[in-house]
């Protein structure tokens, strides 16, 4: 039976322990947290997605904190517990104020709220929209 | 049988109209788009549906462009055409740049991504994370 | 390559056709909605799916226009375009008011918010609900 | 670090207790449950919420458990536990039967099921629907 | 107040332990897990979920190996810990290997990606594809 | 006002280029479909998401048929017509049957059914289950 417990770092393979040197390095910090603990029993998923995080949430277009707030709306949106702990952490250590937070949530609820009514009553798209 | 078509101005009853012209007066513009011209068949919606929208999407402690952008992942979370269409062009309108587009799609898509990948491996959260 | 086109019933094989005849009969009607059409494709869904229908959405502890509103619901939250058109229609048959649908919608949006208000703020279970 | 524990009455700010109050006057109870003592710590949404969810779920054209059992239906779709619970006490309280309970599951169960179908078999819709 | 703790075989209705020794005798195995035991508070859920479960998860056109892979990965898009757990079990049963769930995984996490950007992008079907 | 048309092989920049002929490489066809050329508004997106899909689909402990059906499960499951559309297209392009597709839409619908009865009811995990 397979277990799926987080793999800690001495326990882990060089492939895997040099994915959480990277980790590690690229946020300046001196542990790991489950998310990639447990994805490290698929060492090819654990590279490829820490991949895919680290190009996508670093300093770009987006600033580092209005993305990891983005992700805690969609994390809330999809439900996911994990993400969410995980996501909110990471958006405090960015800066996150509770006021920001607050409204953060309060968007997170009424864009889940006219979503359905959007949807519910059909609306039709206008012109100019289509315009983008 | 129902006529769920979008209301005009010249059509709608005063009750509907004060709300045309307060979103027309918030937004300073002179149009309202279908959204709201469908919630007022049923003017008790349109009425608290625009109270919340103007009081939560007002700047304050988030920027409106960083909460357009919000609601933009979300609406596309929730696969809403009209939204993603009608925030997309909110958040252009707003300053959001191609290039900042681009990195939001990216978010969105991965996040949707590790959502399912820390739900379907059971990911137990870190007691760091419990601490808040 | 396949042909998902609603199956007519001139063109169906006779055992596509006794489940329209009982679609019919159980609905005392003269047509068939191409929901029924198009899963004839696989004749065991089509009778699998018309059986539990036919079950569930009988006249029971809930009268079935309370079942048609639950069924407008969730198709809304799920966002499914078709369900969304014919349970409204199936639910206005059946006697729902503008008046209620009004209220019907105001429900959804408002469900849809603070369901994920109460997830995103990880509100915990009170002891009396827990005592169900 | 943010404490997001529910706040009880005695340590409320007297904005927060009066949303409490009323809470307590509109359903003549001596308690509050935790999604409110929650949303206190952003006082802006407490107040906000409480107003919709006071003017939504009250008495109508609607009846107030058909609004509840919608209210779970939705929960369910969603995912929300803690909606789940709070929702379907609820529903008890005005008067859900066991057997109505039965029934409101099955016809979660199957909209979820034909939802999907439509939409994987993208199944048209019919005209008499367009008419609404 | 309800209680809807599972129902063991001993205090089972004749008519819930049909369906409990069905069960059993379908799958070669000597219990009958939480799921099946919850809905025998209502009967007819219960006979009724068996029944399609029973048709839809045999051996066909897919075998049952595949027909639970895909169960995985609709109850990790769906966020549902009770169905991961049991269908993951199931796979396992039926020899999926842990090289297989990593894979399972990885295809879930991209398709969720992938299905946000091709909504949030709104990409035009190929009419190639329209020929289906 | 940005344009998210296709970008067409002559249009797109060497980038681009180098990545649309990797997909028809790898592919072995002479076409492009419309999601990559939309993603190339994007450059880092399109090598990004061409990259993990690349990975992820490739033959290996699941083969590229089972991939597909699953890619097709999600996809349904999370209402993507876009996505619908073309890995059901794959799904045949890699051999599968009408009455693999039949089954498949089965699971699907019972799954997404069978979720939703797992959640609402609160089903406790048999320990079994937790020993994985």
């Amino acid at each position: 039976m397979p277990n799926l417990d987080p793999i800690e770092y001495e326990q882990a393979s060089p492939v895997v322990q040099a994915v959480y040197d990277d980790i590690m390095a690229t946020r300046n910090t001196d542990w790991v947290n489950n998310f990639w603990k447990v994805l490290a029993h698929h060492p090819a998923n654990l590279q490829r997605i820490w991949s895919n995080i680290k190009q996508v949430m670093a300093n770009g277009a987006l600033d580092p904190l209005t993305k990891e707030m983005i992700y805690v709306a969609i994390s809330i949106t999809n439900n996911c517990g994990y993400c969410i702990a995980s996501h909110s952490a990471g958006a405090r250590a960015k800066g996150m104020t509770e006021a920001q937070f607050g409204e953060l949530m309060a968007v997170v609820g009424l864009a889940n709220e006219t979503n359905r009514l959007a949807v519910g009553y059909g609306v039709p798209i206008d012109e100019v929209f289509k315009l983008k």
